[in-house]
């Protein structure tokens, strides 16, 4: 149900992330070892901040393998923040609008996972975005909603609380549906400064997340590394599988947890989903 | 802003519909000569009955004109009833779910016009949609939520009082938000066996739309034409603009007008939004 | 490297050939199992014969899983005829003039295999093609140029033989660029009528085919099986990799070995290449 | 028949060159005023100079006034140097590998006209391009394959001499073929230091092409012009039409012309084809 990938640390290239490591996403998007489909060929992105204002995006609804263009790009663009995403729809229609990342503002939003119920909640969870916000939704995914149900609930302001309040919204609104276990979810989520990310699931068995180890600790493991040592010791990825096989090098992150990267440094939190919001 | 051609009578190969004649939908694609832009590049599609319960769609968001395959396919199927849309887009995106015709079961609907201060009354629109039709709006336009809108107010049972009490609607929202003149429409919709076309704007200058004469009645005007020979005496089109140059074989229909057309003949009635739906 | 299905027999909806096998070529586009490659999602085409002169063409560089275009069609197109691709490419561009079947007048043609060290003898046999012919070649793959080397040699008038020195001439090419192995394939190609399959590997090692069993035969083994009492006797399909897992109903072609299906009576030749043409 | 810019200066941001003017390139795909067809939506291109070897390069077949990712690659890519290019097609398949730029190494080739008579002369034509440069031709129009005589004939050596070259087999092969009139043609190619733009048909009549007058003589006419003191004195622009109203800004490229732009500096000289290459 999706592969994704985020980085935060000194520019590097698009492609060093997208095609360089052992089992880069564009491998994934081919076959992923831990995802819940081994294709995820329904279309993909990449957000990156720069000079502007607001993030660049690509997205298409083509294959990542595929893509020349997206080859093309990724050597030419160095970013300190970088997100990307590979699709496997189950359902929606594969459409350049229903790719991740999503944006709104200076904001990416990436999600792997799903809304359970998703068809009979729809409206009921529309009608709880922001008026404002409403009609800058484009697509029709559930990811996409989730989004704005943050954004509505303060993702700009505090991004763990307004993650945590739009779950529980979820919850709520399942069980009035008759809904089990709605919510799937790894989620990133960044103003182009931090990253967060979120590992949680209604059942308690949440899709894979990774996180990588500091560079540093790598380097007194693997002297010999030559690639170690042309990382920056900023260099922080949160990853839904592994980019490579060197061992220590990925560290899972536990059940509901939210795991924020700024700058050089790193910290885990207990996530949990806030009702009666 | 969009083109399009509904066509009812003894089955034709959709190629005779869509690239024979001389000023054919395809050549609309390219110039237009009486819509709100001569280029419709932003997607197409077609629809039309044949055996299956529910009708064929070919929906796409590559330029008409282009389409090997809209080419292959229109040589090979034949249909009684054809419904084809070229389009503009005028800021939602162009995606396969942004094309017309959209489909409903049996039904399909086309709109060439806008409904002006959408952003502002989308959510209040999608408020009024039947909950249990609201799963299916798939993509993104005002001219798909204003068909979800008309079967939400009895489509499929009686279209013109539908489709009245929808524009009433909008006109009511539209009060509320502030937007002085929000339909412009032309529109068909249609089951299969007949055809409902609309002419209507609220500001009482509406897209152009036209219907064809009755053929037996032009074989006496041109007794020579080999063309007209060709056609069935049920043949009947409604179009965004005239297929060919032929004189009296267009006639316009008026503002607020409806027109319907069943098996081989056509009636015009009066038109209007129908408030305190 | 690709997966393909050719149908003969009574006419029958597309769907009931891409959509309702337990392992159909959409499955398979997905998931093969005896393909080179798990996931054939660099293109897809539909030929398909009925009333005018030339088939059907239907070829899209999108993967097959994801096109509702090509669903739509498949349910109202019926056919005698059918072939049917799933592309998995190993370096031509992704594009729809690269996907099979190609078609060239009344003939279709589609190749499941690759020529090796095909840049380096690409000029010498784009130079083999008859004058005539060039202006016809629309892609870059090799599969579309060996189709236009048996066409030179006569397709249209002796496949197998045509078959045979195009073989042939690229074998000898090969010998004269150093290339061991040049050719593996399978290939189907019909005018229409007639339906001639080939297994051939310059190694031989071939990818695989196989041929369905007649059904009369099979409805003595399975008298109870609702499935074979709706296929009428002349049905013969001849696949990359069985649709079902009815035992008994498919049987493999061996290698070096053209099968010729036709109306319902089918015949296996020994194929080999001829040199010297 | 397509219309191109190629810029050289002070690296700008390539939104600068694609969106801000006032007649800009997707302006003009929508609705050009000098080029031979309104409309040039069959596919666009942008080649661009950076930090790596050789150039970037995003093509799409799709219409450049959709397409949401070149919108946002403009808005964060800076180039000293780009090519860019919509195509209007007369024919030949609207696929990526028929957009241009072309690219061959550091090189790239953007071409706005057609060689008449091509279908006839192609095998020929491939026939004298280089063995070694043959297997790099991916698609399928005049404009890569006189890209590739130029390269066989030295373009990397000598771009006029080559593209005389060129122009002179071509018009050899046409008369053996009994084309009268042959090439038509603007054609811009770079090396990523030097543009050479050329304007020539063999019947004298060749679509327009314009080069900026330099900024510094421009600041003195319009003293009081914002954008013009933004402009760096090195700026230089090559167009198929004028990107915006400004009296004495734009020159004719005369008939039979060689503009060369290097640095701040520009030269123009007589062009020919030479013969008996």
């Amino acid at each position: 149900m999706c592969r994704w990938l985020a980085y935060s640390g000194s520019p590097v290239l698009i492609e060093d992330l997208l095609y360089k490591p052992k089992h880069s996403l564009i491998v994934q998007s081919l076959s992923s070892e831990l995802g819940a489909e081994p294709t995820n060929g329904d279309g993909f992105g990449v957000g990156w901040y720069g000079r502007p204002e607001t993030p660049g995006l690509f997205r298409s609804a083509e294959p990542a393998w595929n893509d020349r263009n997206l080859r093309d790009l990724a050597t030419h663009i160095e970013s300190p923040l970088v997100f990307s995403h590979i699709r496997a729809s189950i359902g929606s229609p594969v459409q350049q609008t229903n790719c991740h990342p999503f944006r709104h503002g200076r904001w990416l939003w990436m999600h792997n996972g799903y809304l359970d119920g998703f068809a009979s909640m729809k409206r009921d969870l529309m009608m709880a975005v922001d008026a404002d916000l409403f009609p800058s939704i484009e697509g029709s995914t559930d990811s996409e909603l989730f989004f704005f149900l943050a954004l509505t609930f303060g993702l700009t302001e505090d991004p763990p609380a307004a993650v945590a309040r739009a779950v529980g919204l979820i919850e709520e609104t399942a069980r009035r549906h008759g809904v089990g276990f709605p919510v799937q979810m790894t989620v990133a989520t960044t103003d182009g400064e931090t990253i967060w990310g979120f590992r949680y699931s209604s059942e308690g068995r949440s899709r894979s997340l990774f996180h990588s180890t500091d560079v540093s600790t790598l380097r007194h493991q693997y002297p010999d590394n030559p690639v170690l040592h042309g990382l920056s010791d900023e260099t922080r990825l949160v990853v839904s599988e592994p980019l490579g096989d060197l061992r220590g090098a990925w560290r899972e992150v536990p059940e509901s947890t939210c795991v924020i990267v700024h700058g050089g440094s790193e910290e885990l939190r207990a996530f949990q989903p806030e009702l009666g919001a």
